[in-house]
């Protein structure tokens, strides 16, 4: 037997836990599909020609490798990067292909949800995982996609994340074109540079992004103090608007910015009260986003940094007739998960769907406990069979140890049924066709643990 | 932008069959999770040593690698089977390990369903997939398991099959001591090699058989007739056994194989009539099962072959502390899928889960008709607004290209509220927080072609 061992940087859970993480994608696709998002699958695998397409060789991608490829002569598919295949490091490369691939099969706007492990092959050391859940919404529009969808791809993702077992959380919303006509406005012309540099100012501090605009972006020290006072920025409502008017800004890119953002604040905030702030100091480092972009942090737990991100771009896919613009936001799930589980946020009532173990008093009567099960089974109660006609202590202490909750006696003949609370002890008469187990005992639920 | 193409092997549905995917897996959660099988899911690699164990190596594994990788100096990832990675081929393999690396976590006889992805890079040319959905039940124990859970498994399985859009399927099985039993019995003492040559009857035809049989299996003329008198047997009740005495089979491990066999048919018809039968040709080339095995064949679609196939295996993994035996059956999920919709065997009614429209009469508006949709969500009626605010004729073709069956007219102040159901035309007055879809219509269904 080879060595066992837990491999780091894949999480796996048990059983317990497992229901938490499935709690989770339930509840993502629940709400999802309430606001007419269809759910989709792409395959795991892309050719490694559309993974490093816009020159991501940065990203650390797994490349498959056929056992016995070698066997076969000379590799055409290793050597091929429209062959040679890898794992998708994201849901947003597959979405981009899967769209083109079938767009004369869907209807546009496309509404789509994902949820479905992803790899990257990073050092598990940095605290990140190798393989892991993102979910992901998208709203992909042909040619043209309103405004108003970026507040509605939001106010869905704080549906879902209100829903789950979370402390409180707020969405930080920013918008390129504010922060873009800000810079230029102030005459920062390099906004990209500008933009990354701000990216920076949670793990580096205000002076050593100062530093850095002025190196990077050309920016004088007035103009990077702007920046960052630009940065620092953030209100509950459209007050940030005039707040970034008094700093100097002005024109029309930045005022058409102020106008999406106040009214994405305000949209979200109608829909889940309170949830949404305008922070200006959210850049997200990519030149991907074009308008609103998103992030999005958890009560006491800011180490995890921004467990929902994205936002507006506006050339997701194209080709030589149509262009894709679209929304998206993505979590990421396992870590989140992980994070619940390992802070004790939440965590499941028990650990089996089973809600009834039904006991056997000999083997000869273990049809009798099936008819019981049976019975059971068919009005939505999980139940199991004793695996075996044990002495009936050694059988609730069966249940006891899978944490099952009641234990069910068949009464032989006309003998009357009883069905024991092994928590309590209480056991009372019942009938297989009508008894009902408390309505928060009949399924494991994920409760919070602090309510 | 790189080609776009479908990549032979790698199935992907458009957002309609991917629903009937869905439903299929629910459906074996669902009914998985009545009989206290709890949902596991674990990573998609596993070292190479743990992948090639048993001397597996005809597997066609995927072998993973980092593409940066090679920047770091000599690989000692790609060198070392135990840290080498390949993507999984079945579910067994995962679970033997997850056992032997968490039995200090679990309770014994542990229940778990696991519904999964694998891979193997099998010339996608013989139609076979590349990825694709395996959906497996097990059942293992610690160091014993009661024979019971073979009939058990099966019966979970047999409901499962039951309750999804399928034409009749008919669960066939054997038992390895009833078949090695009968071998011994006649003089043939390579009982593995006589398996062998029988898994071979449905491909080759019972001459080649025959023939392989006195070659690989050394049986006499005499002997090979009555390998494939036995291999002929089918019924639909304990039959089976004289015919099989008749045949001049005896002996206390061919006996105990009847035993079990016998009850088996029993106690799976039992609970789902007319679906199981003992089919003495049932052999299974896997050395590694030690009782029952079963196949499972979809009426009228012969060319499958078997979609769910198993039994029961003695030796899944082992330490130097414990063996853990179990039963397992695995459905191929994607395969069987794949069927559903090329054979137009059921389809979804829509596409969408959205059951309503809110149209939009002027943008400024849109606060309103969003209003609507949250009070159709709250009753949990999927609902989506109108992307833009065109005329109501267009925004009605909308949702008839999104097969979206009502389309809602808020009404302006005090007007009254309008829905039309947009296939039949008819249009009707309504309050959002009283109105009710036909259950029929609240989210898509997947329903037979037949009826």
């Amino acid at each position: 037997m080879a060595k066992i061992s837990a491999l780091s940087g894949f999480p796996e859970w048990l059983p317990a836990e497992r229901i938490v993480e499935q709690h989770v994608i339930d509840t993502f696709r629940r709400v999802a599909e309430l606001h007419g998002f269809s759910g989709l699958e792409t395959r795991a695998v892309e050719p490694m020609s559309q993974l490093l397409r816009k020159g991501e060789i940065d990203k650390e991608v797994y490349v498959l490798r056929r056992l016995h490829a070698d066997d076969e002569g000379p590799d055409a598919e290793q050597a091929d990067p429209d062959r040679q295949l890898g794992l998708h490091f994201d849901l947003t490369v597959p979405l981009a292909r899967y769209v083109l691939e079938h767009q004369n099969d869907l209807a546009f706007p496309f509404r789509r949800y994902q949820v479905q492990k992803v790899w990257r092959g990073e050092r598990p050391q940095d605290g990140r995982f190798r393989e892991f859940y993102q979910a992901d919404l998208d709203v992909i529009g042909q040619d043209t996609l309103p405004v108003h969808v970026e507040a509605e791809v939001a106010i869905v993702m704080a549906e879902i994340l209100a829903a789950l077992p979370l402390p409180g959380f707020t969405i930080h919303a920013n918008n390129r074109k504010l922060s873009e006509g800000f810079f230029r406005s102030i005459g920062v012309e390099d906004t990209q540079a500008a933009l990354r540099c701000l990216d920076k100012l949670a793990k580096i501090g205000p002076d050593a992004v100062a530093a850095l605009l002025r190196e990077e972006a050309a920016a004088s020290a007035e103009q990077a103090q702007a920046c960052l006072a630009f940065a620092g920025i953030r209100t509950g409502d459209e007050g940030f608007a005039d707040q970034v008017r008094a700093l100097g800004g002005h024109g029309e890119l930045m005022e058409e910015g102020i106008a999406e953002l106040a009214d994405v604040v305000r949209r979200v905030n109608t829909a889940v009260p309170g949830v949404c702030v305008a922070d200006l100091s959210i850049a997200r480092g990519l030149d991907y986003y074009t308008g609103t972009v998103f992030e999005t942090f958890v009560e006491g737990h800011a180490s995890l940094g921004s467990v929902c991100s994205g936002g507006r771009y506006d050339r997701l896919a194209a080709d030589n007739r149509h262009g894709y613009p679209g929304v998206g936001l993505s979590i990421g799930l396992s870590r989140l998960v992980s994070r619940v589980l390992s802070a004790g946020i939440a965590s499941a009532t028990r650990p089996v769907p089973t809600c009834v173990l039904v006991a056997v008093a000999d083997e000869e009567a273990r049809g009798h406990s099936e008819a019981v099960a049976t019975a059971l089974r068919r009005r939505g109660i999980p139940a199991e069979i004793a695996p075996t006609a044990a002495k009936f202590g050694k059988q609730i202490r069966y249940a006891d140890r899978r944490q099952i909750p009641f234990v069910w006696f068949p009464g032989a003949g006309d003998e009357e049924h009883a069905v024991r609370d092994i928590r309590s002890g209480e056991q009372v008469p019942a009938e297989p066709s009508t008894w009902e187990p408390p309505a928060e005992d009949l399924r494991p639920r994920v409760v919070r643990a602090d309510g």
